[in-house]
C-alpha cells in the first residue's frame, strides 16, 4: 500500500443548503458542485472544491436509515465525518487491508465519484472513519 | 474571504510514535516529518505528508492543560479534530471572520508551520473546529 491522494474530507450536515451557503458566504468557496442524491447509501451529497484539489464533501442524512443519522443526533451542527483516499486498484487495497485485520465496512460499492469505495471501521484507523476509492480517469478527476 | 488551500488535517492521537507506524506501515505514507513538541500549545506534532498536497497534522496531548486531552477522553482511539485552511493575510481574515460574528478561540498566535494561526469555535463553523493560517512562503510551502 502507498499512501495516495486525499481525494476529500467528508463533512455531515443538517442540512446541505444551509452548508453550501455557509461554504459560499463565510468561506469563499467559488466551485460547489449540484447536490444529488446517494439513495443506495442513504445520502444526499454535494462536493465543494478547494483550491489544492481536495474537495469537501457535504453529507445530509437522506432516508430514516441513513448511516448518517447517528452521528448527526451525537453532533447536531455536524462535523467532520470521513476521510477519503485514493487508491490505483480497489480489489488489491481491499485485500491488503483485509490481510492486515482491518475491518472493512460492508461491499466494495460504487461511491459519489462513481468509481468502487469501501469503508474501513474508524476503531482500526486512528479513530477516523476512513472511505479507500479508486481513482476516478483522469478527465473525472477531482469533479463531478 | 475567499477559500484557501486546505493546508492540513488535524487528527489527534494518544500517541504519535503509534500513530506514525500506522500512516506508514497501514497507510503506505513515504514522508513522514519529525515530531516536535509545541509546548505553548500543549500539543506534541508530527507531519505525515500526501501525494495531494494537503497533509495530516497528527497531535499528541503534551503537558496536563493540553487543550486535546478533552478530546481524547470522549475518543480514545484519536480522530479527526480539526481542518486547516490558507490565507494570505491573517489580521484580514481574522477581521472578517470577527465581522461576521464568527468565534475566534484565543489570540492569534504562532503555528506549527511558523505562521500565524488562529481557531474558530466549531459551532460557528458547522461542527468543524476550523483553524486558519497564514500561507507559509514559498518555499516553506507544505514543508516543516
Amino acid at each position: 500500500m502507498k499512501l495516495g491522494r486525499l481525494n476529500h474530507i467528508g463533512v455531515a450536515t443538517p442540512s446541505i443548503s444551509d452548508a453550501v451557503a455557509f461554504w459560499r458566504d463565510t468561506m469563499g468557496a467559488t466551485t460547489i458542485h449540484e447536490p444529488f442524491d446517494m439513495p443506495e447509501q442513504g445520502v444526499k451529497v454535494c462536493f465543494v472544491d478547494t483550491p489544492s484539489g481536495p474537495q469537501i464533501e457535504l453529507i445530509e442524512p437522506l432516508g430514516d436509515a441513513s448511516p448518517i443519522r447517528a452521528f448527526l443526533e451525537k453532533n447536531p451542527a455536524g462535523g467532520q465525518h470521513h476521510v477519503c483516499f485514493e487508491v490505483p486498484d480497489i480489489a488489491a487495497a481491499r485485500a491488503e487491508f483485509e490481510g492486515m485485520g482491518k475491518r472493512v465496512l460492508g461491499p466494495t460499492r460504487i461511491g459519489a465519484h462513481g468509481t468502487p469505495i469501501f469503508f474501513l471501521h474508524p476503531r482500526d484507523m486512528g479513530g477516523v472513519l476512513t472511505e479507500i476509492m479508486e481513482t476516478p480517469s483522469e478527465g473525472a478527476h477531482w469533479s463531478n
